[in-house]
């Protein structure tokens, strides 16, 4: 992501929407795009998604059209592609080809009902939830992964295990990292390195001593920049399963 | 435990060993008592526990003979009740009517094998053990119980939430009590009192605001004199599933 983000050219969503001009009761936008519905029917989109104005005027909120100084994979979204860091990744539409400027929350598809919506208060496991309750997803809650090594890896006694991953929290920064191999007994810090620029997920790695030998799990816990910590387990429950911020883990075996 | 144990009538085991005489080899107890092995089988005990010396000696290994200024109930042991505190309750014999010292660790029934006993390293899930690779367990691990109000519990929107509980730590103390809201993300301090004797399990309360109306669980989660907290999820899978000390939580509706 950092990698993408650093080498993605692009211009800003804002300049083009300043470029074209707004009317004052501007509140969302909503993209369009190249892709057909699977009905075939012209009229209707697959998906159309958007986000506030306060979102879409943000610096780093893009129209990209190269990564990695070669045109976007088909894959990602050629030729354009919308950038919404921090927000669930079907704010950045691909195959661009329109922005809306809406005077109400954009209603295109995939943006009304339960999608890419939780219960705006917590409810119970399996509770039924009317539509008027669901609230729209905007930034993300913390999370990370520990990215090297994988599940399963064996090392010998007395040897350290390195491990590294990448951290994000929405539109917050990682203030803390945390490793235990104890089930959340204990934690122990993890060097963080700071974002590349805003939105750009953050480094992390740390060297781990095990008692004795055996069976192992390493879990890595991200804080956000307003101490909020990614939970162990699948917190609050939502009909649709979003928002799982879990603390990811590893399996090591000490031989 | 702590009105149980305020109000017990007993004597300290090693009151007893040390009038009847212990040889310098002495490294267990075990004890016997009335109950009738399930093939009636006169020479087979049903279990047969013990501690070694530096447990039996302690001030706190009791033989109890009241609870409460009464007889011991018949389902707690009348009329002797072995108690070890903060030792798997097994190792407290009901019914005793014999101490054995050992000059070997005890080897009666439930005493091998794989009984009250976890691995020496850890394992994964599943794996097998043999029993020579097994290890008695001694001290228990912290935990705690919100024992008011029940799960399920229903409160008014702007009313806080009354809650108590008990929390212990095998021979350590509990030092810190803490509750969540919100699956783990963050957690408040709850007072936890002293205990009322070495041993003894400790009271916790809190008052509990809710942001708004919805689904809670409230997670408690008690930490140790040596920094150890209860995990959020079983910890370290063992073949018996022994020592599961993870948090305990109830449901709230905020209505």
């Amino acid at each position: 992501m950092d990698h993408w983000r650093s080498f993605l050219c692009r211009v800003r969503l804002r300049d083009v929407l300043e470029d074209v001009g707004m009317k004052d009761d501007a509140v969302y936008i909503g993209y369009h795009a190249a892709d057909v519905h699977l009905s075939l029917d012209p009229k209707k989109e697959p998906i159309s998604r958007g986000a506030p104005m306060i979102k879409a005027l943000q610096d780093e909120t893009l129209i990209a059209y190269k990564m990695n100084g070669a045109d976007i994979p088909k894959a990602h979204g050629y030729p354009l592609r919308l950038v919404a860091g921090g927000w669930p990744a079907s704010v950045s539409g691909k195959w661009l080809n329109g922005i809306s400027v809406r005077n109400i929350v954009h209603d295109g598809t995939k943006m009304t009902g339960t999608a890419y919506r939780v219960p705006c208060n917590p409810v119970g496991p399996g509770e039924k939830v009317k539509d008027e309750d669901m609230c729209i997803i905007e930034s993300m809650p913390v999370k990370s992964l520990i990215t090297y090594p994988k599940t399963g890896a064996t090392i010998k006694e007395g040897n350290e295990l390195n491990i590294r991953g990448h951290a994000w929290a929405g539109e917050l920064e990682v203030s803390k990292m945390e490793y235990s191999i104890d089930f959340g007994s204990t934690w122990d810090d993890c060097p963080v390195e700071p974002p590349s620029n805003r939105l750009a997920w953050q480094h992390f790695s740390a060297s781990i001593a095990f008692p004795k030998k055996g069976y192992y799990e390493v879990w890595a816990r991200a804080t956000d920049a307003q101490g909020l910590s990614q939970p162990m387990l699948l917190p609050g429950w939502n009909p649709k399963g979003y928002l799982n911020n879990a603390c990811h883990r590893i399996a090591i075996k000490v031989v």
